[in-house]
């Protein structure tokens, strides 16, 4: 989409009067040229509207550009815009910048993307993984390419990884609410192949075990992958013949769907809500959540990104702590 | 940061044993290759952990890559998250990748990020520009490259731009506070050096004086970058002598610092308020806003890149219409 005839650096060294060697040392800040012959060049490649090629200048310097690369698994949740501000802080302190792509969690995608990036010569590439494998980077990984994955480890790959406390904070919402009464808990999540659901699940089933109340698997409801979903889903659990006491919201959009379910079922609002994930607001709404820092994440990974680890052998896995925020919902007692 | 030794093409060729052009041609997949020399030369680049350099590939092809840029202004706010998901649809629509950047409204920072983007040969770039002048791009407009800008024009250039219907949307605000009864009007704002600022600071003290309530410039508040300063705007204003009885809060970070305002000073509850930009759980809060579709703003400019203009001389600029849903807060009616 671009005018035929685009200005080349032979056309400027032609009309500077000088050398492709030259015109190239000028235009790559090079020192020892002669400030006249530097000024001819500029001037040229002014008048013919030359651009630098960024890209080939890096690959002359070694292969690597000031570009740091963040595979989210969507661009429109605010999780991502918030990681990616955390990953972007440490990028700027090493005078990289940070581009951001999103594979909307298709594994294809994901790996065109992985691909056109490491293609493009980014620095480094933090990616929150599909649940597809990832042992097609294998090579790169020993190559010494610095790839970090954020949320989720990758499938099949010894690699760095930072995730939050999953376990730990599932056990904290489930011992919230069984201290104040809750036995019949609905654990209402997103898509079950995805990592994050499979150790929430797993810590919500144990904890559930812990409290004296074995067989909660029955209570488990996948498949909600954006609010309108989780809205319909826990609308079923709550008109159902016997119906849940509290409710444990996967991630964000569960936990908003949930929110509005109880709005509109009658009785709603004497069940009880724990989100995991906190959110824009929560506060106002008084919705008690499993919080952590998910700029944090995001500044972890870019850390272990730009600090190579001992041996790419003993990859680095970095845990973000959780901690269960009260604000109403989740302290509300069952109906005696 | 990556090891030293990366296996270069001339590598890939010795250990197929073939000249450096075929391999050349068998990894940029052209045709006219024996199929034997074909695998002898895979196997080698597979051996070798040999990775095509796609920006020279895009380069030998005339230019330009898949690449589709958007340089926000800010990473962590989930307006420029809904804006990059309208331009992602597009761009696949396309075959495009979306690539996303942003200069945190810093003219140095945007100005670093457009020349690096356009060095790497994106297709095209859509821009939130600062209100530094953007005339050094004038050349990279004639010679053909897309460059679109977003929610605010540049300043100091004929380019396409998408924008906001800003000044019917606040007269919209106005006209709904005022027909509720209410003439003492705060307009609480983001920084005045904004292009969206002005022109809603603008639209405010028209639709003031038509409503017959000239002067409202006394009531304009800028400065409020994010929830904490407007919130701390707010309460001023609401703790003075002579109090607004309505907010029109100018983004959705004004109009969350302003919520927490009225939370907190006592009779805040009576107080009105009008938030410009919808966001998440607004409903649930009972918020009124100005609403657009923030992912249409996205679309139209990616639309946009795509579809060259008539001419560079004559930009194209486009306006996302708004609309006012009430939910609550504008309602409110000033206390007799």
């Amino acid at each position: 989409m671009r005018a035929t005839g685009r200005p080349t650096l032979a056309g400027v060294a032609e009309r500077a009067g000088v050398s492709l060697k030259t015109a190239s040392r000028v235009l790559n800040g090079e020192p020892n040229v002669a400030d006249g012959t530097r000024e001819k060049v500029r001037l040229a490649a002014a008048a013919l509207g030359f651009r630098r090629n960024a890209v080939a200048a890096d690959l002359a310097r070694g292969g690597a550009s000031r570009l740091l690369g963040f595979i989210s698994g969507d661009i429109a949740n605010p999780f991502y815009s918030a990681v990616a501000g955390g990953i972007e802080r440490v990028a700027r302190e090493h005078g990289l910048h940070l581009i951001t792509t999103s594979c909307e969690e298709d594994p294809a995608r994901e790996r065109l993307l992985t691909e056109e990036l490491l293609e493009r010569r980014v620095r480094g590439l933090v990616v929150t993984p599909t649940p597809a494998g990832h042992d097609h980077l294998a090579g790169e990984l020993a190559a010494g390419t610095r790839l970090v994955f954020a949320d989720r480890p990758a499938a099949g790959l010894a690699a760095d990884s930072v995730v939050i406390d999953n376990p730990g904070g599932v056990r904290a919402a489930v011992r919230h609410l069984t201290a104040h009464g809750h036995r019949r808990i609905a654990f209402v999540g997103d898509n079950p192949e995805v990592w994050t659901f499979r150790e929430r699940r797993a810590a919500f089933a144990g904890a559930m075990s812990d409290a004296g109340a074995p067989g909660a698997e029955r209570w488990v409801r996948p498949g909600a992958h954006d609010a309108g979903t989780a809205r319909a889903l826990v609308t079923d659990l709550l008109t159902a013949p016997e119906p849940p006491t509290a409710i444990l919201a996967e991630n964000n959009r569960v936990t908003e769907g949930a929110l509005r379910a109880l709005r509109a079922v009658p009785g709603g609002d004497d069940v009880a809500l724990v989100g995991f994930d906190d959110f824009p607001l929560a506060d106002l709404l008084g919705v008690t959540v499993v919080a952590y820092d998910a700029a944090e994440l995001g500044r972890r990974a870019a850390d272990l990104v730009v600090t190579p680890g001992p041996a790419a052998s003993s990859p680095r896995t970095e845990t973000v702590p959780t901690r269960l925020i009260p604000r109403g919902t989740g302290e509300r007692r069952p109906r005696a």
